[in-house]
Order: structure tokens, then sequence, then C-alpha cells
């Protein structure tokens, strides 16, 4: 259990440190301020592109995938540790080809993909050149009972035949989004974990339509969005299907694995910097002639950041180190274990940064409702709260059996 | 301590409620999805005027003014139970006549505006013509020590100049809102609760500027809003000082009290609606063969949900009780007991109305995210839960010396 | 709703606060140190002979029968005050014949005792000459399930004849404990709801043994305690059992409201008792220079604690109120909301006043930890919260049938 | 950050957890009963010495003392697991020498003692043939100050004279125990942290004087436990203060890094036990139909159980690899933030597994409310949790200057 980063790890932790440093922080407010003054928001500006370059050039790139021919090789422990430092700013994951769902989707390629559909979506995506989306959870039904899904990719000869709505399907607004993988079911009547297939669906495929982009807490997250999409009879060959019929909950159970560290950890991210903001805020203003961090419980509500954050970190890097080691049902109860305890973490923290903030935490002046709706959607994602505890109480009940 | 309404309260009570199920309930899905679907959402729709000249007609109309020869002559308790059923929806409170801030502000006007000032603004606002804001907050400094408040209201022969910087000033994105109250420092080197004026200013007055409207977790709440202003010599005729300079703070603290009652029964409104909405998708989706509602510890959440109401409730009727039998002297502790618990019961019922609720919750398809802005703002407008919970104490330690 | 004492209540309050001042208070400390220096505490020291004298004579005797032929004639709603003021001190209620079990004891022989099971039982009860215990709770089932219960009281001939243990009997130590009421199964084919019977156990009988007194967190709670005891071949006339073979139910349900409530005002009294302790303690030692109460985030506890303290107590007495005014089946979910958050409160506020007193709060210098122990114990008598929320969500539920 | 056991480390575990499984945990129950059956409790019962020779035999000894020459040479991340593994038995620590306060007195010894005082008390402390005890908190000043100390440890030519009254001295019970260290005030006007000494007393010295034993939740814990201690003009030899006068607190801040990594193991192991019966329990007793743990939000609370443990394990185990790795300096913020967060922790999964437990869980049937006891002292002993937050929140300030 050694969760010390590799050296080739804090080699490029170091790196990508000082990329945060010298060229996100300093610009960050300014995107934001510029994205919002567009009429159309839905663009990538040019500091993006720049930003994204830059990065490339220096190898901070597709940092995400671990001992793959295709990333930069790095393991999962060495990589939880980059992703917290992307996490401290919602403008980071994208510039170093590292955001969701576009790294669980290269994932998914990389290990499902035909060399025809790797060479159609996963060099581009490698590349940074197009987006993508992930279309699973429905409005109509209860999605944390993944059994539930109405949708269908029926066969029909040679083609796939998809109907179904969808929703929260981030990423699909962004302006280079050209492919979304769509889970629906093929088999009814197949066993349970069987029925059901993942298609790469090309997004200007007719019978494709995105109904509507959905406020997170009033904040449609552009230019990357969650949008409701509605799939009418889209007909697509049967190559389209990702590892062949009848393969979707198998694929989606390896996804998930790292992609619920990588989440975990630009949350633990997220928390530092809230705690940051928390620190700062405290020690700059006074009430009653006192700096407010020296009022009431304060310093108890820092003090408890500093643990439950600590506490979160070392779970997730345990978590990251099972995965690289022992594999994905290796790690099956911490990472349910993390997917519990760190978006409420992150909640608890940035509700009470928000409330130190006063007013101004409420605002847009601060990233702080960007981070609660971040959290907050964050226990619902993946499976909600309520999906994971039962899994760690189920694993803790099989060892006494 | 007899909570039962009277027999006019009840009355009127049956009423209102009678009016928000027959025309408030069935309208107002389509009222905020007409709303939000204007090119510029500052507006008034017709159908607001259409209720609030029912509501006039019916006698449901400035129900919030106790004792008085302006208002329905309601008491404290009686209407604590009418404000609770206005809290079920965003959009009833205005069209009673009876929503914050204009309520507060028609208080002061009542208790110490002089005749000219009752004659030019109490009068229009109590028959809904126009609204109104106030504005006391300050972006520069920890607003939660009132104390601590730079604007300036100065004395200039038979002239107030008003400069400053205010902020969190609601309701002033209205286009009906007319009048400003703002509160500023008049005399720095007076007694520490004699320092500040509050002055009536026409939002047209030369000088003063709506620099942004503020958002709330994203969402700017359209046609009130929040606005941030500043007041750069602007020039009144010391006419325009309610009860005469110095006055600021005691006026304020008389206004505060039953405010905060009103906003805390229009929350436990709010939890009402959360809770029900809770209930209803519960038991109307199905994960893992079962009702949601039958899962885990949603029944535990929903029982809580259940004391949690009863007994914010409870207390807050005490307090308007207390209000009306001992005055506001009489129901401090109170006042800032309520202030403490109802929005944090709210907050946290709605956290779990929306986890009950999966996407949706987090989406604009419910009330649920506007809820749970409304209590992270209650948390922190009017004095933080700090300050409540340091006079609560205060008070608790006094009798014991 | 009203809550205010009646003039006949406010007379009694008045009375029994100041017997607890001048009668109690004065000489509780003194009288748990002599008990604990006994060899055998199993007995009534004389102090309470005396005491119990001084309160009979004064009227301050069995208060707890609400209209009735046999007691003081109070409400519900009257009662539950003094209660709360009896809780203040452990010492307290028997002094006024007002201790569980045999309240509920007495009340079940009130209302379903024939005249002769009232002569032998409920007169001395009534009189205080004798004391009684509970037989329902068994060690091997869970108990929160009432229909687990194994033991059997078999009809044979004209005798009923009892066996099986039972545990928790609390009172069953006491020298003067003279008769057990004893729960058990008599049809146990009948419908869910009248298969068991009430039996009137005299103590001495043959075939009754107490197996052993159980400690509560370490303390036996002379000279009541609670035991463990079998029942073996017990052979009793039929005419002992209590409103005739299956209405066990019945009654236990009847038994069960008021008792709550009673316990439950108690526990609130235990509340304002370690507030009290714990604001004493806060304000007279002081660390790093300043009053405890002046460090850290101790001034938010004591304003939680008060604030929780005051909604618990009105959710209590409208619970007391609706007993009186709508019976127990008009008060079944807030007799349950009570049972919940009572105990829950007391056992926080005592955890957090043991904080205050540092390593004087675990031990027995303060009554702290048998605050702790009541609380704890309450959690889990009649009925664990879980049993209480379930009950409380079911009825919500109800109403959205 | 390497938190695998070492080789050596991890022999040393697998054969302790075999002792533990075969020799301490089949007869633990009969030795507390039997225990608590003696008519003198403050007894060493004959299986503690024969286990204490066969653990010695086994090499399983004096594991707490890393790289020295008088212990098993064990770091303090391999011993933290071994606490973890004694901390499941309130029996065990002793029967490997490794019991507070001991070991922390032997550390004290091992580093500041001189060649006299280790002869004289560290070899047979080592041996484990005599106990002793630290007298450090004080009954009339609040101890979480340590600066509050009022004992006199006065230099008077070659004799150094104590005063004072001291509490809470753990093992001042044990039959064995035969020295005591002694803190007290030396230079009142020196500089803050050189005013005190530790003095080692021989229990039997004129003027020792045990008032009496404390009871924590009402148990005495035989045959260690806690007294209250005057010393009354003790007179000693110079020889007899440890490292010199005025060297107390620096002794005392050495000694309290590891022993609070040794408590918090101790206390996670305690909570692997509560888990582990609360489990036991949960899945063998049936109510309402269904095993306990099905029932209501059962599951949720195994889940979060196993989450805090495992937290709060990686956090302790951190700790004790800083500790390692960078010195005492090196670690004090995560010293203080484990002696915050595992205590809490077990307290609650206890409370929790009483309350699964049912009225059982209260008795003595079960080491629940022993555990219970445990934590709610070790959020007291070695400076309250509020006085290590307070120091966690100072040095993360620390970080911002």
């Amino acid at each position: 259990m050694d969760f010390s980063p590799s050296s080739k790890g804090q080699e490029v932790l170091t790196k990508l440190k000082s990329f945060m440093r010298e060229e996100v922080f300093p610009v960050e407010d300014q995107y934001f301020k510029d994205l919002k003054a567009q009429a159309n928001p839905w663009v990538v500006l040019p500091i993006i592109d720049e930003l994204k370059a830059k990065a490339k050039a220096q190898g901070l790139w597709n940092l995400f995938l671990p001992k793959s021919d295709y990333g930069a090789g790095i393991s999962n422990a060495d990589y939880a540790l980059m992703a917290e430092e992307m996490g401290r700013s919602f403008m980071a994951p994208e510039l170093f080809n590292c955001n969701a769902p576009d790294t669980g989707n290269m994932e998914v390629l990389v290990h499902y993909g035909s060399d025809e559909q790797k060479k159609e979506w996963l060099l581009p995506l490698l590349d940074g050149k197009i987006r993508s989306a992930f279309c699973m959870t429905e409005p109509g039904v209860a999605s944390s009972d993944a059994t539930n899904m109405e949708a269908t990719a029926t066969i029909e000869g040679d083609e796939v035949v998809l109907n179904g709505r969808k929703w929260w399907s981030t990423g699909i607004g962004h302006p280079d989004c050209k492919v979304l993988i769509f889970m629906g079911l093929t088999n009814p009547d197949g066993p349970k974990h069987a029925k059901h297939s993942m298609v790469l669906v090309p997004k200007d495929t007719p019978g494709v339509k995105v109904e509507r982009m959905l406020p997170v807490f009033g904040e449609l997250d552009e230019p990357y969005g969650h949008g409701e999409v509605s799939f009418t009879n889209v007909r697509l060959p049967k190559t389209a299907i990702i590892a062949g019929p009848g393969r979707g909950f198998e694929i989606a159970q390896g996804r998930l694995g790292p992609g619920r560290v990588h989440h975990c950890m630009r949350a633990i991210g997220a928390a530092e910097r809230a705690l940051d903001l928390m620190i700062k805020r405290a020690t700059s203003r006074e009430a009653f002639g006192k700096p407010i961090v020296n009022l009431g419980g304060n310093r108890d509500i820092i003090a408890n950041a500093r643990i439950s954050i600590e506490q979160a970190r070392l779970l997730t890097l345990k978590t990251a180190w099972l995965l690289d080691t022992k594999g994905v049902m290796g790690a099956m109860s911490e990472v349910s274990q993390i997917k519990v305890v760190v978006p409420n973490m992150l909640q608890t923290i940035v509700d009470q940064a928000i409330q130190m903030h006063g007013g101004a935490g409420v605002s847009e002046d601060f990233p702080l409702t960007s981070m609660f709706a971040y959290a907050r959607c964050l226990r619902l994602a993946d499976g909600p709260d309520e999906v994971h505890r039962g899994l760690v109480a189920k694993l803790e009940l099989l060892k006494h059996k």
C-alpha cells in the first residue's frame, strides 16, 4: 500500500502543477467572464485551443490512460494526484484532454473498440479534435437501477436501430461533440447482464435530436452542457456496436471504476480550493472587531475540513492503488466508498465556504456555487449515494457469510 | 400560549387556501415557463395583475399588517399560517401584496413614516401599484456586523447626500420598483446605535445606478432580482429621511422581527411542498423491484422531515404569538432561534428531496433548486446563522447572571 | 392548540416547583451518596418516605392520572409541564407517586382492571405502599417487533399458566415491588392483535425468579433496577388476567401514549438540567485566558441546545394536548415523533455537557452519565427509534393515498 | 507514503493475530466474568500472568518501542496495525506489555531517564513486573489548558517537595502499580514551557494518598482504574526528577505523539469489533419478518461504519508513518487530526451497534458500553477534541501566512 507517486508520476505532477500555476489560474477568471459575455456561449474560445496546444507540447496530455499504447502510460495512483490538481479549476481538465465523459469514452474504445472504431473515433478524441457524450440515464425511469433502462438498440439485419430518450448526456452541447455512446436494450429476454448494447452514434445521424439543455442549479455548464436527447429510429450499421451486441453492462462496469476515482480526485482538488478560499475570506474580513476566522466555531470548521479532505484523499489514493494492483474487481467496495464520501465531503465544505463568504458566496463572484453544483450532481451521477452504500454494505455482509 | 388561529384568522386562511388551490397551483408551472421564455423576463406578466386583482377583491390583501389602519389587521400568529401557505409557491406572495421586501418597507413607513412619506410611498405600495427595495448590505465589508457599514448619508444644509455601494438589494430589478430605502452613516461619532439614517430614495434619482443583477446559485429571480447598486452624491431633501437622522438602527431592529417570522413561515410552506414532492416521487418510481420509498433509509428521511417541520412550525408560531403578546423585545431569542433552525431545516429537506428525485431534482423541472437557493440565502440574509446563534447564547447566559 | 396550563394546572405546577426547590434539590446529592454508601442499596431510605408523605400532604400525588376518580384529575397537557419539572432530578418522580412503570401500570388498572384487581393492586399502588414492574421485553427475540413475543400465558381450566423469560423489567429490584404485569401468548392461532394476554402476577408466586439485575452503562439504578426474570409454570387463577384473555395488545397500545409523553417531558427536564450544568461549568472555568464558554464553538453549542429543547418541548406539549383532545388514535404520529426526537435531543445535549465538563463529566460527580444512560435507554425502550420513525413515515404516506 | 507493513512487521503481526485468535478471544468473556465475580476485583487473575508469559515467550512483548535497545524495535507504522489488533479486546494490551499509561511512561524513561532511573523503574516495567501511573490532570482547573496546572514540585535543597491534587491517574488501582510520574510547577516565574518538572514517585511514599477511584460511565475499569490522588508534602531526592527541573513540558510533548497513535489504533480495533458485533446481531435476529439488517437504514449504517473506519485507519497509518519519517514535529497536525476523528468515529459506531442490539446493547452482555466509555473518555483524555481542532486550524492558517 504505497501511495507515494512513482518517479515518473512525480515528474509529470510537478510539470502539471507549474502549468496550473503559470497558465491556468492567472486566466481562469477572465476566461469565465469572457465566456459568459458571449451571446452564444456554446463555443471554444481561442485561449482554450492555445492552452491545449501548450499542454500537449509539454506532454501533459491524455494523462488518464494507464499502461496504454494510446495514452501517457501513467498508473491510476499517479494520475489520481494529477486529477486532484486539475480539479482545482473547472477550466483545467479539458486542457489536458482529461475531461469527463471523453476520458471514459476513450477508455471504452481502447479496451473494447474495433480497429475501425478506434481509427474513426478514438484517434481524434485522443488528439483532442473532437468531443463526445455518453447517453445512459433516462428521464422516464429511476436510472439508479440500471435494469430499468427502456431505450432499445434492436438488431434488424445488418443494422441496429435505436429508440428512446436519454438525459444528463454531459458534453453534448460542446460544438466539437461529434459522437455519442448510446446504451440500449438489445435482448430483452437475455440474461440480466447481457441484454444491453453500447452503440457509437455520430451526433448528426438522422433521428438524433437534442431536445433541450438541462440546467444544474441554474447553470448550463457551457460549452459542455447536459442534454436531453431523443433517439427516433436511428439506424446504424451493426459495426457501430461496441464489442458486439449484449455486452453493454460488461463495458459499463469496467468504464466506471477509474472514472469514479477521477471524479473523486477532482472533487478533492475542488475541496482544497474551497478551503483555500474559505481561509482567505475568513482571515481578510472583520466583524465584531476580529477577523471572521476567530469568531465562534469557524476554526473548528477549518479543522474539520482539513481532516475530512485528508481522509478522503487517502481513501481515494488507496482505491487508485487497488485498481492498479488488483483491478476493478479488487476495488469494488472502495470505489463505492469514495463515491459516497468524497462528493458529500465536498458539498459540506463548499456549503461552509459559502457561509463564510456571506452573500458573495451564493453569487458568481466566486466559483463556490459551481463547486456546490458539481458536488451535488456527483452524489447522483454514476450511481447515487444510496446505491453505493448498498454495495458497500453487501460486500461487508459477504465477509460474514 | 394559544396557537390556534382566531376565528377571523381561520376564515381568511380558509379563503387563502382555496385561492391557492384554485388560482395559483394550477397556473404556476406555466407562469414560470412563460416567464423564462421571455426575451426580457424583467416584466410583470398579465396573469400576475389578474390574480392580484382577484385576491384584492376577495380581501386577501396586505395580510401581513397586524392591527393597522392600513392593512388587514391580522395578528402575527394568524398571519404566520397564511405566510406558510403562500410559501408553497414562489409565485404567491406578491399576489397578496405580501412579498419581501415590500412588506418590511411598508411596516417601516406605517410606524415611522411622515404623513408626506406615507402619502407618496406607502399608499401606492399598499395598493400594489409600485414595488420597493431595501439597500443595507454592502459588498466591501462583513455585513453580519451592522456596525461595519461604510455607506454615508451626510447632512448638508437641507439636504442629505448619499454615497456608497450596496448589494443584495432584493426586488430592485422589478419594473415597478420605484423607491429604495437606503441606510447609511450620518453621525460617525455618535453613540453606536444612533449613527445611521434610513432614507427614502426614488429609484430614478441621479447618482443611483444598478451596477448589475446578482445570480443566486445561477438564478436571477426575475422579475424581482437582487441588485448591486452604487450611490454617488445622491442628493435628496432632508425630508426623505425616515423618522429623522440617526434613527436607522432603531428602525431596522423593529423591521426585522415580524419579517423573520414571515420568511420562516414561508420556508415552512416550502418545506411542506418539498416533502410533498419527495413523497410523490418516492411512491411513483421503482428501482430494484420496489417503490423507491421502500428502499434503504428513505422512510426514515420522510419521518425525520415530518418531525423537523412540525417542530419548526411550532417554534415559529410561538414566536409569532410572542410578537403579538410581548412585542419584539419579548421575542428576541425566539426570533433568532427560528432564523437559525428553519432555513437549515428547509435546506436539509430540499437536499433530500433532490436526492430522491435523481437528476430531475437538480434540473428546473421541479422547484427544488429554487427552494434550495431560497433556504441557502436565508441562512445569510437578515443576519447569518452565526449571529443569531450568538444572540441566543448571549440571552441564555444572561439568565444565569 | 392552546398550550398554556389551566389555572388548576398552573397552581399545582407552582406548588410542585416550590417543592422541588425547597425539598428535593437541596437533598438529592446527599441522598445518592448515602444510597451508594449502603452495603445493600436496594432499600428505601427514610428521606424518601418522609418526602413522599410531605408531597402527599400537599396534594402533589398521582398527578399523572387525568380525569380519573383515582388520581389528581389533571390533563395530559397540564401534567406534561409537571413531568418536566420532576425530570430534573432522578430522585423526584417517586416522591409524587409518578414514576414509571407504576404510572403505566396504574393506568392499565384504572381502565381495564376488575373491581377485585383494583382493590388488591390499584389502591395500594395509588397509595404508594407497593411498587410494580412490567414484564414485556424478552431476551431471546427482537422485541422491537411485539409479535415476536415467545412467552406464553396458557389457559388451563380455571387457571392461566405462565412460561417464558423477560428482561428489562424495570422496578423489579425495589423492595416494595409486589406485583408484575406479565404479557404472554394465549391464542397462538388467533388474529394478530388478539393473541396475547396481560396477567397480574404477585412477585412471590412460585415459578417467578429474578435471574439477575441488568446494568445500564454500568449502573444498576438502585433501588429500582432492571431485572431479567424467568417464569416457569407460574400458575394463577384466570381472574388474574386483565380484561380477559387476548386483550394484551389492546391494553399495551393504550398504555403507551401518555407514558411516552411522560418519559419525553422528564427527558426535557433532564435536558434543561444538563444545559444548566453546562452553562455553570462553562462560565466558571477558564482555559487559555478566557471562560470556557467563550472558546471556539461553545456558544453555538449552548444556542443549539436551547433551540432544540424549545422545539422538543413544544412538540411534546402539542402531543399531550392532542391526547387530551383527540385521544390516543388522534395523537399516534405525534407520540412517535416525540419518542424519536426527545431522547436523541437529550443524548446530544448531555454528550456536549460532558465534553464541557472535561473528566468530571464522565465521573459520578455530576448526574450527566446517568442522564446519558436515561437518554440512551429511552431510544430503545417503549419501541426503538426505528419503529417510531417507521410509524411516522407510514402515517405520512397514508395522507397521500 | 508506504503503509504496507515491513516484512518483520508483517511477521510479528501474523503471530499476534494468531495469539489473539487462539489465546485471547476464547477466554476473554470468562475472564471478565471471573473478574467481576471477585469480592475484590483489584487483582491480577492467574490467566493474565499465564498469557503474559506465553506472549513474552513468543517475542510478542514491548512491541510499542520503535528502534530501541529496550523494546522490539518495531516502527510506529508497523506497530500501529498491532495496536489495532490489541484494541479488539480490553484484555489484550497488558498481555503484550503494551498498555497505557505504562507504554508512555516507559518511553519517557527510555528517552529521558537517568541510568539509575532506568535501572530502578524502566527495567521492571519492561519486564512486566510492575505497573505505573501518570499524574497530570487536576480536578480544580480546566486541564485542557496545561498552563493551568496548580500542583507544585518545589526544589528545597537536595529535595523536591510535591503538593497538589491529581485525578484521572489511570492504572493507579492496579495491585502492581509501584511508581507514579507526577508533573508539577517548579519555576512559577520561568518561561512558559520551562516551569514544570516530571518526578518519579514510588507509590508508597509518605504523603501520597489515593483518595478515591473514579467511575467512567459507572465502570471502575478494574484492576487498572482511574484514581484521584492527593500529594501532601511528598519529599523525594532531586534525582527523582526526570531529565532535571523545568523539562516537564518538553517531555510531555514527546510522550504524547506515539501514545495518541496507539490510542487511535486501539480505537480502530474496537470499532472493527463493534462493526463485527453489529453485523452478527443484525443478521441473526428478525423483526417484521426480515433479518434486522434488511430493515430501514441499517445497511446504510453498516456501509457508513465501514467507510469511516477505512478513512480513520488510513489517516492514522499516515500519522504513524510521519512519526517514523519526520518525527513528532513533522506529524503535529496529523496527530491532532486523528485524535479528533478516531474517538468520535468509534463513539458513533458503538452507539449504532448498541441500537442494533436493542436492550442487550446497554447491558454488560456485550462489550459495547465499555467501548463507548473508552471512546467517550478518549475525546477528553490527552487533550479534548476542541484543543486538537484548534491546533489543526492553527497549523492550517499558518500555511496561508
